[in-house]
């Protein structure tokens, strides 16, 4: 399938209806583990659900707590990622359930109960399909905003100059983005710096406000000619003290920040309309860079490095 | 007091006896609440104990989930922190126990119990003050690796010029240090990402292995005139995959990695040693590029922006 064809399958991949048979009440806290494309998932769902702890891993080892009380969501949409296979294999030994959300591989032979998702995707682009069988099992009620998410990726899609002209404005820069978001929408800013990483080939940060108004707001403030990076900030509208810092900070620290509303009903919806946002905008710079935004063929090579 | 003096009281802080007087045994999970140079204690504990779910909060709310059985601990050093005031206040009406540490302010007013520790500092060089008391009260027994820290610490004095010359090679780069480490030590590169914000008055970046390896391998294997990072890896002993890693890391990506290799012979110690050695890394990188270490009243500017 074509790469931007496959972001846009984002769309169909949430009405996903894939879900484990499991009676919540019998656990203490969820972990999610998973790493890069298929960990996102983990965060994203730790900041629109809290009514039991959350608790992401991207590690090869599991906490000591983990026990019979533990829910672990193992995803990875290889299903061979060895430290999320690793830390859900170690979670089992303590008596953990283990769930695993995956198109294949070792990982659903170790985990209770597996979803299996479809094929043939970059994990990156299946985002849809790892998240929808966490929300339709521990947080159904969520189901609700999708129509109004499945609206608002079509008004993106036809307001598309917008993202255009934000992805000149990076490429013509020269510089590094630097994604700024806050809780809980802070999901967008990392999945932005990695969608750059991988599809755009280009190095990329995430920030999240208050805290870099804790530090990093001390180089930001002072006259960088060498700054090497351009801001851009998902500004969500959960939070009217970061909405303000957000401003005082582009006021102290003279920077152009260039700001995008995240549009939505709920934090799901805002957190969907951004990350949606976020894909498209690291395709365009990919274009205008002229590299091939699908390939990520050095991540294979460090893996056959490390088998061997 | 002398800046550097005041960093280097580490060595007595980490004596400090202040504790809670709680029945662990009441609480589920614990979560620690804290921004900035207060918050990087609660980073920090989390990453040497797990024997209850420890969850870092940098927010102004907390989550659904919080109840009679959350123990919140909220660390702000001036006690007027409004994130974790507010974060505290929440907790509260949801009837968690709300320990707090600090050297004053409201905090200590609204929280059940209180450790006062001593004023005159800044929050980031009161890392032990503002540790130690969550140590005493969750996890005494890690105070055995009190004496083989301060050990550890006089050995990195004693051996200062390695670090000096590291400090030369990262100020005549040019470039924006990236700081890498790994589980249980990620928090080690957080800490001097933030400390070279603070101190040393520059932009830097803090990145964890393995997550890292599955996005930003992509832009950094590629051949980056422009990269504007110079790489620093602080390598712990607790992962042989991740230290493979790293070396494949180097390799694929052709980019000099200075490593620092973390001594101790426990988590709780490598942490220390590299908190240490990345506080005075980031004061002599001050010192070169003649800025005054202590001095962030753009933070304070930021503050009364806010208030007003």
């Amino acid at each position: 399938m074509e790469y931007r064809k496959e972001i846009d399958t984002i769309i169909d991949q949430i009405s996903f209806k894939g879900k484990f048979n499991i009676n919540l009440d019998n656990y203490d806290h969820i972990l999610i583990g998973g790493m890069g494309g298929s960990g996102i998932a983990g965060f994203l769902f730790s900041e629109i659900y809290s009514k039991k702890p959350v608790i992401v891993l991207n590690t090869y080892t599991c906490p000591d707590f983990v026990s019979n009380k533990t829910l672990v969501i193992a995803i990875s949409y290889s299903g061979n990622t060895e430290e999320t296979i690793s830390c859900a294999t170690e979670a089992k030994k303590k008596g953990a359930t283990v769930l695993s959300i995956t198109s294949g591989g070792k990982l659903s032979e170790i985990s209770d109960q597996a979803v299996i998702i479809p094929s043939g995707y970059q994990p990156r682009s299946s985002l849809g399909f790892l998240l929808m069988p966490i929300i339709n099992t521990i947080a159904p009620e969520l189901r609700n905003h999708i129509d109004e998410i499945k609206g608002n990726i079509t008004d993106i899609r036809n307001n598309e100059n917008h993202i255009i002209s934000i992805s000149r404005k990076i490429f013509e820069s020269g510089k590094v983005p630097y994604f700024i978001s806050w809780s809980p929408t802070s999901s967008v800013a990392y999945r932005c710096k990695t969608q750059f990483n991988e599809n755009a080939k280009m190095l990329a940060n995430a920030g999240y406000l208050s805290e870099i108004n804790h530090n990093e707001l001390v180089p930001m403030g002072m006259n960088h000619d060498m700054d090497p990076f351009i801001y851009i900030a998902f500004k969500n509208s959960y939070s009217v003290r970061n909405e303000r810092r957000l401003e005082i900070t582009k006021k102290l620290s003279s920077r152009d920040i260039t700001i995008i509303e995240l549009k939505g009903k709920s934090i799901f919806s805002q957190i969907m309309y951004g990350i949606y946002f976020g894909d498209i905008l690291s395709y365009h710079v990919a274009l205008l860079r002229k590299v091939e935004p699908r390939d990520v063929s050095i991540i294979e090579k460090l893996k056959l490095e490390l088998s061997s």
